[in-house]
């Protein structure tokens, strides 16, 4: 599904339905015949039922899982706000071809596909596996205006959609995201900070390990950010491009694609959960396709879960992005449905229920 | 390795050294050298450098792995502290044997053979590949006496022992703990408020789905045998004895074996952490040796961490038993040790480090 404008893209939105609750039910009650005491499995049951009412199927598998992850640069990083030079963006691109990454262990770990698209790399990469869909050589510095077009933001929202789309085309039953891209805790920051309305030091960490004047620093930036593009900040899309990113945007497009196509998406971390948030600001119901892998050690996540009332699957003290949380949460999705599909009925295995 | 006294079993527990903390630091070191921000992958590093410290050694795998599941029964159900009734116990034995249980599900999701025990059923049990050890028809009513006699509880530790022996003889990198006995959350909370001198309101918890009501008389139930058994609760073989269970000591037969043979064990939920428990009281060293799974939503198993200063990996809602949760812990293990086993360097893939 190619996008070309805010019109078209709220006519998606428009047509995305929430979850089957009537599947749901019927999944409880599958559940609720297996040979366990009722609900014992907790989170993995409630996953499975999910499942099912996404896919309006109570057979629902998770076979065939791809991680889908966005390279995207930040003008912002001109500001000092990263630990890491920019490119290591590019660079890290390449260790994900190769497999060498993070994303790469916990995709096989789990067996699950990795694939990486450019869409706002600040140089020109190239490898082979590589989406070329750049967008913008990098966003602008949004400390100094805005970081980037809303026509770019829906290019790079729709970059996010295609690539979905293939994924499900190509017969994925559930899909991750994943981000790469040097500075990117900046703008998810900014966007929780004017999406939420809650307060910039409470929302700003560490990212990939700044020091605490650096923190300090990366606070009063994203301050300047969200007072000079104070009046841009008003429908998502537009607030997305003002202070977004362009891997953002793309997680943004997974996000609504998955809920189109009805299958499960698996947000990764703190800068996946911003372009997921985007997504919800526009269409709530988005959030029945969602699961949110994991708790990340970034300090600002805690505040999201707690705005948003979303609850996490994982606690790991994890902040690495990539699509790393997205891939372990992956395998707990998966044991909840061989759960559901695979353990025996008390009638089968002959065992007495409650007295 | 058969234990015959206690004597016997103190000889053991002498032996038992600290894991290895030079071997934790090179890992440490070997892992701040893969290309990611350092500790950016949280609990999966500390995962995979407790491994090594573990198992003295840098390339530590944990490819073959065990589920090594107990059953037992306990006279204390005559006083009706559970929802379901004692026959249970037998049919989810050969239920297990059948491969249709959470544990076999959860095993098969991560790779791992599941063994299951008859160390103390009420009842004849027969089939196909059940390890026959049966120490007693179950325990006594440990609320009218003791649960079983010290000899008896030795007997169960030691064929706790036995079994994780013979799996490591087998291959076995990682173990993992699982329970089967219908009535086991009672004697559990019971040890747990004899040797954490923890409320017996706090930690008596709803067990397989027992109503407000039962859950008093329960508490109830607790308070007597506590009382009855007063003398005896003096060190933790005589406390597991009075107030413990046959599967609960096996597992703190598990525990001990993993620690002297230096194989990393996963302690799965409220029944087992209590055998465990009982094996940390007697060498607090043993501790190096096990992950805690999840936390339970059995409501006392939030006391014993709080009370331990143990941290679970998972926190799923779980309450089923059987070894579901150490299944599900041992998947991410494996996912820390790819990690560590893996990844490019920042050297191998050409990616630059912090500025």
């Amino acid at each position: 599904m190619t996008i070309e404008s805010i019109h078209q893209l709220e006519d998606i939105l428009a047509g995305i339905e929430p979850a089957d609750q009537a599947i749901f039910k019927a999944a409880q009650d599958k559940l609720d015949n297996l040979t366990k005491p009722k609900g014992s499995l907790g989170k993995l049951e409630t996953i499975a039922a999910r499942t099912c009412a996404i896919r309006r199927r109570l057979d629902a598998s998770v076979d065939r899982k791809f991680i889908l992850t966005f390279a995207g640069d930040h003008g912002v990083v001109a500001e000092g706000v990263s630990a890491f030079p920019q490119e290591v963006t590019p660079q890290m691109v390449l260790n994900f071809l190769g497999g060498g990454a993070g994303v790469n262990v916990l995709a096989r770990h789990v067996g699950a596909e990795v694939r990486v698209t450019d869409v706002g790399v600040a140089v020109p990469v190239f490898g082979d596996g590589l989406i070329s869909r750049n967008v913008l050589r990098g966003t602008a510095n949004m400390a100094q205006g805005p970081a980037m077009s809303v026509t770019d933001a829906i290019k790079a929202i729709s970059t996010g959609m295609e690539t979905a789309g293939q994924a499900i085309n190509d017969g994925a039953e559930i899909l991750g995201t994943g981000d790469m891209g040097i500075g990117n805790t900046t703008p998810s920051a900014a966007l929780y900070a004017a999406l939420l309305s809650v307060d910039v030091d409470d929302i700003t960490g560490h990212g990939a390990g700044i020091d605490g004047k650096t923190l300090e620093h990366k606070k009063e930036v994203i301050r300047k950010a969200l007072y000079v593009n104070k009046e841009r900040l008003t429908t998502p899309v537009e607030t997305l491009a003002a202070i977004g990113g362009l891997e953002i945007a793309a997680i943004c497009g997974v996000v609504i694609e998955a809920a189109r196509r009805r299958i499960p998406v698996v947000v990764d971390g703190f800068i996946s959960s911003a372009g997921a948030l985007v997504a919800l600001m526009m269409k709530k119901e988005v959030l029945d396709y969602c699961f949110f892998s994991h708790m990340s050690a970034e300090v600002g996540h805690k505040v999201f879960f707690e705005k948003t009332g979303i609850s996490p699957l994982l606690h790991l003290d994890m902040r690495l992005g990539e699509g790393t949380g997205a891939a372990l949460a992956m395998g707990l999705i998966e044991a909840g449905l061989k759960i559901m599909n695979e353990m025996a009925t008390f009638g089968e295995a002959g065992v007495s229920r409650e007295i």
